[in-house]
C-alpha cells in the first residue's frame, strides 16, 4: 500500500478528521474534549455560560466553544452530557439544525426514559452511559483519561442504524474504554444495583450517625470516624442533584433495589436481634465471598 | 542540666527501656511491635503459634516471642492484642503471672463489655481502641505507621489507677495516635455509629447485589459495577469474624443505629415512592453538607 493509499484509507475510515460536538462542557463533557482533542479530533463545544466556553477553549478542552447551538451544524458526531433532566429539551432545540447524518449519543446514567425520549425523534441516536465518575463537578474537574479502562455501555434500540453504533462504539474504544451493549432497561436494572442503590444506602448512613442526639456522643463519632465510615459514606455525600436525577429517571428499578435491600438488612437486623451469631457470620461470609465478583479483585 | 541528669531523667521516665509485651501477633499486635520496637521499646510477643512468633522474629516486630504466656512476668505494660472474644480469657491465663504493678491494656473495638469484665480482674487496666484498620489480616499485613495521625481512645473507669491511664497514653502518643479519653459505653454508642452500623449497611448492599436473579442483568452488574459501589461495599466484604464480635459484644448499641438507619431509609424510600424530589433533594443535601464534619475534610 502506497502512502497516499494509506492516507485515503486513514481520512475515509473518517475519524481523524471527524468534527465531533459536545454540549455540557462540565466533568464529564470536558473530561470527553480533552481526550478527543487528545487522539486528534476536532472538538466543537457548547455551553450555555460565555464563561465556561471560554475556560474550555483555554484548557484546549475544545478547539472553539459558543454558547449557540446552532453551531454544530457541521458536527457529524455530537455527545451531549447535560445533566439528565436537560437531554431531552437540549436534543429538541439542537436538531433543527443538524444534519440528519449526524449521530447524536448522550452520556446520562439513565438509559431507557432517555432512549424511549429520543430515538423518535433522531433515529441516528444512540443511547451511552461511560461508568466514569469522580466526587467532584464541572469543568474544573475535568481530566485527561478519565475513560480510560472503565466501562462505556451503549445502549442501541432495533431502529438504531448499525453504522451509528460502531461510530459511537469506535470514539468511546478511543478512550481506551471497554464497550458492553445491552437493552435500555437492562442497563437501568444493573446500574440501579451497583451505582444507583449505593447512593440511597449511604446516604442513610450519614444521616443515621447526624440524627445522635447526645452532642457530646456525636462529636466523640465525628472524632473517631476513620477510612470505613469515609468509604461506606462517600457516595451518599456526594451531588444531590445527581442522586435526584437517578431516582427520577430510574424510580422503578430503584424501589425495586431498595425493597430487596431492605429485606437484607432486616435478614441482618433479625440475626443481631436474636443473638443468632451463626446465622450472621454465614451471611457476613456471603457477602465477603460475592463482593470480589462485582470488584474484579 | 548535665548529660548524666539528662540521661537519668530520661531512664527515670522509664519510657524507651520499658519492656512491653504483646499478646496475639496479627495486623494490629503486629503493626504495634514494629513501631514500639522503633521507638526503643524492648518487645516480647505471645502467639498461639509456633510459627507466628517465629515470624514475628524474622520481620522485627519482636525482640523475642514465645507461645508461653509466662514469659510476660516481667513485662510492664501488656498490649491484649487478640480478637474480641479471646479478650478475657487470655487476661485469666495471663495474671497468675504478671507483677501487680504491669498495666494491661487492649485494643478491642468494643469497650463496655471488655471494661466490665477485665476491671474487677486487674486494677491496673486501661480499656483502649486505635481506630486503625485496614482490609488484610494477620501478622503479614503488620505495617510501621499503622497508627499515626489516628484516633486511639482511651476508656477508663472510676477504679483506674492515673498512672496507669498515663503510662499507656504516653505509648499511644509515641506511635502519633491522636487519644481521646470517654467512658466504655460512650465509646461504644459512637463507634456503633461509624464504624459497626457501615458494616451492616455495606454486607447488606452487597446481599441485595447478589439477589439478583436474572443472570444476564447480575453479569451486566458487575462488569459494570465501579469506584461507587467498591467504596460503599468495601467493609460489608470485611472480614466475618470482627463483623460478629462487633454485633456480638455491641449488641444493643448496634441494634438502637439499626433502628434508626433503617428509620432514614424508609424515609428516602417515601419521598422516591412519591416523587416527592424536593423533598429527596433536601435530605441529599443534608447528608452532601454533614459528611465533611465526619471526614474532616
Amino acid at each position: 500500500m502506497s502512502l497516499s493509499a494509506l492516507r485515503q484509507n486513514y481520512l475515509s475510515d473518517g475519524m481523524s478528521t471527524m468534527n465531533i460536538g459536545i454540549v455540557g462542557l462540565g466533568l464529564i463533557g470536558g473530561s470527553l474534549g480533552l481526550d478527543l482533542r487528545a487522539r486528534g479530533y476536532r472538538v466543537f463545544g457548547v455551553s450555555r455560560r460565555e464563561q465556561t466556553c471560554q475556560q474550555a477553549i483555554a484548557r484546549g478542552i475544545v478547539d472553539d466553544a459558543s454558547v449557540d447551538p446552532t453551531q454544530l451544524a457541521t458536527a457529524e458526531v455530537v455527545f451531549i452530557c447535560t445533566p439528565l433532566g436537560a437531554i431531552l429539551p437540549t436534543v429538541e432545540q439542537l436538531t433543527p439544525h443538524l444534519s440528519p447524518s449526524t449521530v447524536l449519543t448522550d452520556v446520562g446514567s439513565v438509559k431507557a426514559a432517555v432512549v424511549e425520549a429520543i430515538a423518535p425523534l433522531w433515529p441516528n441516536f444512540v443511547g451511552g452511559h461511560p461508568m466514569a465518575g469522580k466526587t467532584d463537578n464541572g469543568i474544573e474537574a475535568a481530566v485527561p483519561d478519565l475513560f480510560a479502562l472503565k466501562p462505556y455501555v451503549l445502549t442501541p434500540v432495533a431502529t438504531t442504524p448499525a453504522a451509528a453504533v460502531e461510530t459511537v462504539e469506535k470514539i468511546a474504544k478511543s478512550l481506551g474504554a471497554t464497550v458492553y451493549h445491552c437493552r435500555p432497561d437492562d442497563h437501568d436494572r444493573a446500574v440501579s444495583w451497583i451505582s444507583h442503590l449505593p447512593v440511597m444506602v449511604s446516604s442513610g448512613l450519614i444521616a443515621a450517625c447526624m440524627s445522635e442526639t447526645d452532642p457530646g456522643i456525636k462529636a466523640l463519632a465525628q472524632h473517631l470516624a476513620s477510612s470505613g465510615f469515609r468509604d461506606t459514606s462517600r457516595v451518599g455525600g456526594g451531588n444531590p442533584e445527581l442522586g435526584v436525577m437517578m431516582a427520577r429517571y430510574n424510580r422503578q428499578e430503584l424501589l425495586r433495589s431498595l425493597t430487596q435491600y431492605r429485606h437484607n438488612l432486616e435478614a441482618l437486623i433479625d440475626s443481631i436481634e436474636q443473638s443468632d451469631w451463626v446465622s450472621l457470620e454465614q451471611q457476613l461470609k456471603s457477602t465477603q465471598l460475592a463482593r470480589p465478583q462485582f470488584t474484579h479483585q
